[in-house]
């Protein structure tokens, strides 16, 4: 329920989303110390985004299945690297059935190691694969700073684990599934995003290479939203994912893995919220158009419900994600201010003088006080015939706009500094994008001046800020440079 | 890969079905004691399994959510019979980012406790009841005897928490969703179950009534199948989930929960497999039908791809799940096993012969080796015009017809013995149906003379198994008896 206002963003960003979450009823804080509840309609919501995910991940040749959420200790220590990353961050059971255990079991922090040692069990043969597996579950990291959806103790996810006879085939699947990341991101989410690889430093721990999309919230702060591991022959050295190839000779596999979480969601609000609540991407809106009955006395009460439970069937014949508030203890202007807090993209108003013209007034929540149809400032009467017709479009059109929005306030916020003392400042409001000599001492220099890190380094020509074939200097330490990144402060 | 027949269930049952959860791929052996992988296969089952239960609990008004894993021991503590029922199973994680815990946290064996926790917070006013949430996800219970799907450590459920203003909403409740296992169980897994009241022995730790389905496995053992509590005012009362009623008086909230789980993939094996391997219910089946193009030389491949081609864009066109197994390094016979141990209801064949034709030859996996439309045996070559109907009618009569032998086989094993020495008799293949007084003593010794325990008391007319008003006398001790209730062995 939205009876206070939120903090405005530009007072204090982070407890507008903090409150925001709360007030929208997306999620909640558990009993456990920086562990959430996901409510109903932020389920709802990640649904939305499974089903658009998984359909992708389908098309690519994808399968689902489940693997255990505990984990042996010695497991973990078999991959050095991943070991290292991932100790300080456990969960460890240590009394099962009431005895204490022979080996401590660890509640999955991520699964590399658990589906690591069934792939060596299941692959004999190059006939055997590739194997594309993806597992949609929940994992434990014991993070201390926590924030609700973006750092949690426990969150929501899916995991991709692959394994591929080449170590070509696994990096054309590393970058497959990144491009599938940004393809939802951009086109489900309205996010647009820039994909990339990340520093050494920045990479998972076990793999070769990371690659990440990279999405900037209304701050300017940079969330990575997404990963996609290429781990080289890491993972199938340690558990022995072994195949016999053509010519039956034991090769070892190429692996990969990558993973999208509840994060997303986060990613999801501070693109595109305002001042007053959420604003949804149509596309993984639960709920699309909200209509609202508006009526003042009992006489009135019946016409305007027969036409609002109407149009509710029309609109959902439709195929339209819509619901009635028929609420009686609140008043419209509650309402109203209640589904704009839940970010709902469209509300339809349904009085008495609908009624009577056979029509309905529309309001956008991405330009609240604005002609949903024209863009002039007020509400526009449309009529009740052909309803749907004009709905399916204003949602396109909603998604249309977010995603301009999102991609005009990013574009403008990224900076082409001409020198380090530059840098220093447009990361302070902003994003840099400049070559960098791919040294961690630069990397690390930066994030001490700045609290700016590496994002990543554009894999492709994105718009506005192409690839320069013939490199540059670092703006750092000023020498030979190939290539460009983008420093940012980050979630 | 069927590459050796099953263990015939007549020779052993156990070991039957052990097998073929392997050999069909539907999951395997995790590394930790008692945890299973759910292979692909499996889970896309489970996916379809879902899918039947979610839209049911949305059409009857509920919505999902996610509640965290990590519960703390003290609220276990809170429901004295809940604590004394679940404390021997548990799950403990003591350490948490290197560090010990100051309280130890469970993994969750299922979550009355955390959501009353979260119950008790979100309800305020009789105007936020009913509360319907529904959660699919993994809980662990330290088992010491295990068995794929039936019995594991971890294992994957959905599990509902409703909140109620009043008892009676409560009760009805906990019946409704007793009826939508019933009508999931009986109408898309052809599994039909018998439903009713649990004893006080065999309830649920913490609930005033139990109520389950109850299956019969093809060994006659009964299988659990599903179960939905009446929990009073218990878990309100010990989590303070109170709201404040239309007089303004604060009231106690009335609490349900029911549960479903991936145990009832064990139910489907047992209750349609055979000796050649699993035969699933249509309706739930990953794949629908199964098209093996049949050539022995090259020329005759082209034109043999080409009709399969087609078949396959027609059914697929028509809603059926359809796959073609186009691998070349194993032969049709090969394929036909492999098919078969996994239980696909219907094989489509198209070889060079049904190219000239423009027939193909159809396999019902029920009734193998008989003509799938006449029931004569031998196969049945089917035009290829008009396949997608001929298919879907099969499948309908498929999904029919193993209900119907399901059911014929339940109640033929289902007795009235006539007194306590043929009771011990029946139970030994099948169950009875008898008077019982309800009293502890008399469940303790059919228990302990035959291992069989009471099932549930029916709540409503059972085929062939009605209730008698007047009441009998207990098949036991010989007092007066109100009701009758099913004895069987079960797992």
């Amino acid at each position: 329920m939205s009876d206070e206002k939120l903090t405005p963003r530009n007072i204090d960003f982070s407890e507008w989303y903090n409150t925001l979450v709360l007030k929208a009823e997306l999620a909640d804080y558990a009993p456990v110390r920086g562990c959430m509840v996901v409510r109903p309609y932020g389920w709802a919501l990640w649904e939305n985004i499974q089903a658009a995910l998984d359909r992708r991940f389908k098309e690519t040749g994808h399968v689902n299945a489940a693997f255990p959420l505990l984990i042996p200790m010695s497991f973990l220590e078999k991959e050095k690297a991943h070991v290292e990353g991932f100790s300080p961050e456990l969960a460890v059971v240590t009394i099962g059935g009431g005895e204490k255990l022979e080996e401590p079991l660890v509640v999955r922090p991520t699964s590399e190691t658990v589906i690591g040692s069934m792939y060596a069990k299941w692959i004999q043969s190059y006939r055997d694969l590739p194997v594309l597996i993806n597992q949609w579950g929940n994992v434990v990291r014991w993070e201390l700073r926590t924030k609700l959806f973006l750092r949690t103790l426990e969150f929501y996810w899916q995991e991709g684990h692959t394994a591929h006879a080449t170590s070509k085939e696994a990096e054309e699947e590393t970058l497959r599934m990144l491009g599938v990341y940004a393809d939802f991101a951009i086109n489900e989410g309205a996010v647009p995003v820039v994909r990339g690889v990340k520093s050494e430093c920045e990479k998972f721990a076990g793999a070769v290479q990371s690659l990440s999309i990279e999405a900037m919230m209304q701050d300017t702060r940079a969330l990575q939203s997404g990963t996609s591991h290429f781990l080289g022959q890491n993972f199938a050295k340690a558990f022995e994912i072994q195949y016999l190839d053509q010519n039956n000779t034991l090769q070892h596999c190429w692996t990969t893995s990558w993973g999208l979480s509840t994060r997303f969601i986060g990613a999801i609000i501070m693109t595109h919220g305002d001042d007053q609540g959420l604003i949804l991407p149509p596309r993984l809106a639960p709920i699309q158009a909200i209509i609202v009955p508006i009526f003042k006395s009992d006489p009135e009460t019946a016409a305007v419900m027969e036409a609002v439970n109407r149009v509710q069937t029309e609109l959902k014949a439709a195929g339209i994600r819509v619901k009635v508030d028929d609420r009686t203890e609140v008043t419209p202007g509650f309402k109203f201010n209640d589904w704009e807090m839940r970010g709902v993209p469209l509300r339809v108003e349904i009085g008495p003088k609908d009624v009577e013209k056979g029509s309905v007034a529309l309001a956008r929540r991405d330009k609240p006080g604005r002609d949903p149809l024209t863009g002039a400032s007020g509400k526009s009467f449309v009529p009740q015939a052909g309803l749907a017709a004009v709905v399916a479009d204003l949602l396109t059109d909603i998604q249309k706009s977010l995603l301009e929005r999102a991609t005009a306030f990013r574009d403008s916020h990224i900076f082409d500094p001409k020198d380090y003392s530059e840098l220093t400042e447009v990361v302070q409001n902003g994003w840099a994008y400049s070559f960098w000599c791919e040294s961690s001492e630069c990397e690390a220099k930066v994030k001490e001046d700045t609290k700016a890190t590496t994002r990543c380094i554009p894999l492709d020509r994105e718009k506005g800020h192409t690839l320069t074939g013939a490199g540059g200097k670092c703006i750092v330490c000023g020498k030979d440079a190939k290539r460009k990144v983008y420093f940012a402060k980050a979630y």
